[in-house]
């Protein structure tokens, strides 16, 4: 299955996956500028806390690689400000910043001329990458746990009931935005463990959460579970509440842009809603991210700052006016779920409970 | 201001504003069979559980009104077919079976001709519409206890913290779907308490739901507060808990489709999820409805009939494709919001309080 939203071009210009005009158009576009790579994250072409990472990461191969000649040192300065300006594209998820820290300092302890430099930035990007897929399998591992305890639990409570082996077993996982292969470099966080379930010959059923304004979840997530023939649900968001108090939801699993030092995580708008949700129904709410998406330099979630998007996101839906032209919106990107409501953050190096 | 999306052609036609192609364009249509009325209904052209009882009422009549002519019996029985048709139109807003109910009994009760029951049905459904009209201005004078108690908490918060006079008294509304001139026959419900609040000199803010999947919010809430020059601001459905969360909401104020006998109330998708944020924030959650929307008959929530609307709602966007072809989804209506999370119901026979 070719899921994965990343690539090289033959003349190794970064190649992605342009995730704005899914599910109607799978277009590649190839990216060998500073400016170039700044727009498609800036415009979520590519998007998703690690695929940022990444992509950034070889976006400032692609970028740089035609100057790679000569000597060191205006090279090296070429990367430093191209770093800079790749890194400013968006504020909230830290893989960014923290991809574009890795690659500026695997340039500095580089030797060589510009060509050797170049090489090992080349391998930081791919290993990079490399991390991500591993992390995201291993997260998918570590997430096994949790699917397992819900598919008992429901198993016990349809034995209860008088119902056959296997009757209550289809274990329904909600999840918002999308945290599959399109927004990482592997399997995914959150929707990478329902992946890794169904392989194993999990029944699982995903009741996949619109995610307005940008829609990623009926856009995005729908498309990847639909390609891997995974049922699930598309709804509007504001319905997840009432879907839980149906009984029809067992776990609440979510990715997340940046987790302070206290387990506070940013997440795509909507998500602290369903947090809130899943506590008055007790549900049980996970958060699924690489450790590299923990920012322990942030104390909280007040200090994670939250990127501000254009109104027209809101007001505009696919290209169509919905609101009054002259009609304000608020658009935050993102949204800060407090540690207290999250019962669990899955790592790549298992599921830390609370209390942090 | 002509806000009002009901009204009579010369020729005595029903003419509707067609709310489905709100905001981009204000087009009336004028009906006058029961197929016309009914799917003007059934497609959401005229929305809003009292406005769907004025205009199913006045539909009958316009629908009948070109064979109102020779004697009595075969007349009231095509009144009888018309209105059971109209009034299945949808499930789920108790106003529509309670306002053909109230058309046939009178024309039951009316002694002539067809030419003399007709004339009854008109009066009727004038006396529908007068009455919503009038219930709509007492539930707006009775919602002014709570925008002022509003204010009055703010400005009480806003001095204790050294702020002048003024400072904190904007009162943040925030609300959901529909609910003013555009959903009734009068000022409208929850937004009818705005309206009059601001024609009484208020300071009101309202963070208006967009109200996925149909938009009502931002294609008809914003449209009515822009005319009415209303400051608000549009928000993607799972932004409303954040809303809460960073202490910008004073109240939440709703409408209802229907009210059961213990106050459970039946009201457009994602009412339930604002309502349990609501309550996890601590920010008072009001039903606004006349008392035409109350079903005593309906002992609770769980006998409400919940109308479930076509997929494509959800995987289209104003017409554009959002999720997969082959992507299923939920669409629910309406949801129930139990009396619980409910602090209290606007009638216009004042404030109801718990215990219901």
């Amino acid at each position: 299955m070719s899921l994965h939203p990343l690539g090289w071009t033959p003349e190794r210009r970064l190649a992605i996956l342009d995730q704005t005009v899914l599910p109607l158009e799978e277009r590649w576009i190839a990216l060998d500028t500073v400016e170039g790579v700044v727009e498609a994250i800036a415009a979520l072409r590519v998007r998703g806390a690690p695929a940022i990472g990444i992509a950034a990461a070889m976006g400032l191969v692609a970028a740089t690689r035609g100057r790679a000649t000569g000597p060191r040192a205006p090279f090296l300065e070429l990367v430093r400000e191209s770093a800079a300006a790749i890194g400013a594209a968006r504020p909230t998820a830290v893989n960014l910043s923290w991809a574009m820290r890795r690659m500026r300092e695997r340039a500095e302890a580089a030797g060589g001329d510009a060509a050797a430099v170049l090489a090992a930035l080349e391998a930081e990007a791919q290993a990079i990458w490399d991390e991500d897929e591993a992390a995201c399998r291993r997260i998918a591992e570590h997430g096994q746990e949790l699917v397992a305890s819900c598919a008992e639990a429901k198993l016990r409570r349809a034995r209860r009931a008088g119902g056959g082996v296997g009757a209550g077993d289809v274990v329904n996982v909600l999840t918002h935005c999308n945290t599959g292969f399109l927004a990482t470099g592997g399997v995914g966080t959150a929707l990478g463990v329902v992946h890794h379930a169904v392989e194993r010959g999990r029944r699982v059923h995903v009741w996949v959460d619109e995610t307005r304004p940008l829609l990623q979840g009926s856009r995005l997530t729908a498309w990847e579970l639909a390609k891997a023939g995974i049922p699930h649900t598309v709804i509007a968001d504001g319905v997840a509440a009432s879907v839980m108090a149906a009984g029809k939801v067992d776990v609440v699993l979510v990715g997340a842009d940046r987790v302070a030092a206290n387990g506070d995580a940013a997440n795509k708008s909507g998500t602290y809603a369903l947090a809130v949700a899943a506590r008055h129904h007790g549900v049980p709410f996970y958060v699924v991210a690489p450790t590299s998406s923990f920012d322990l330099a942030c104390p909280s979630g007040d200090a994670i700052p939250i990127e501000q998007r254009a109104a027209v996101e809101v007001t505009k839906v696919l290209g169509r006016q919905a609101a009054p032209e002259r009609s304000p919106a608020y658009n935050p990107a993102f949204d800060v779920t407090p540690a207290a409501l999250i019962a669990g953050w899955v790592t790549e190096k298992g599921i830390l409970t609370p209390p942090f």
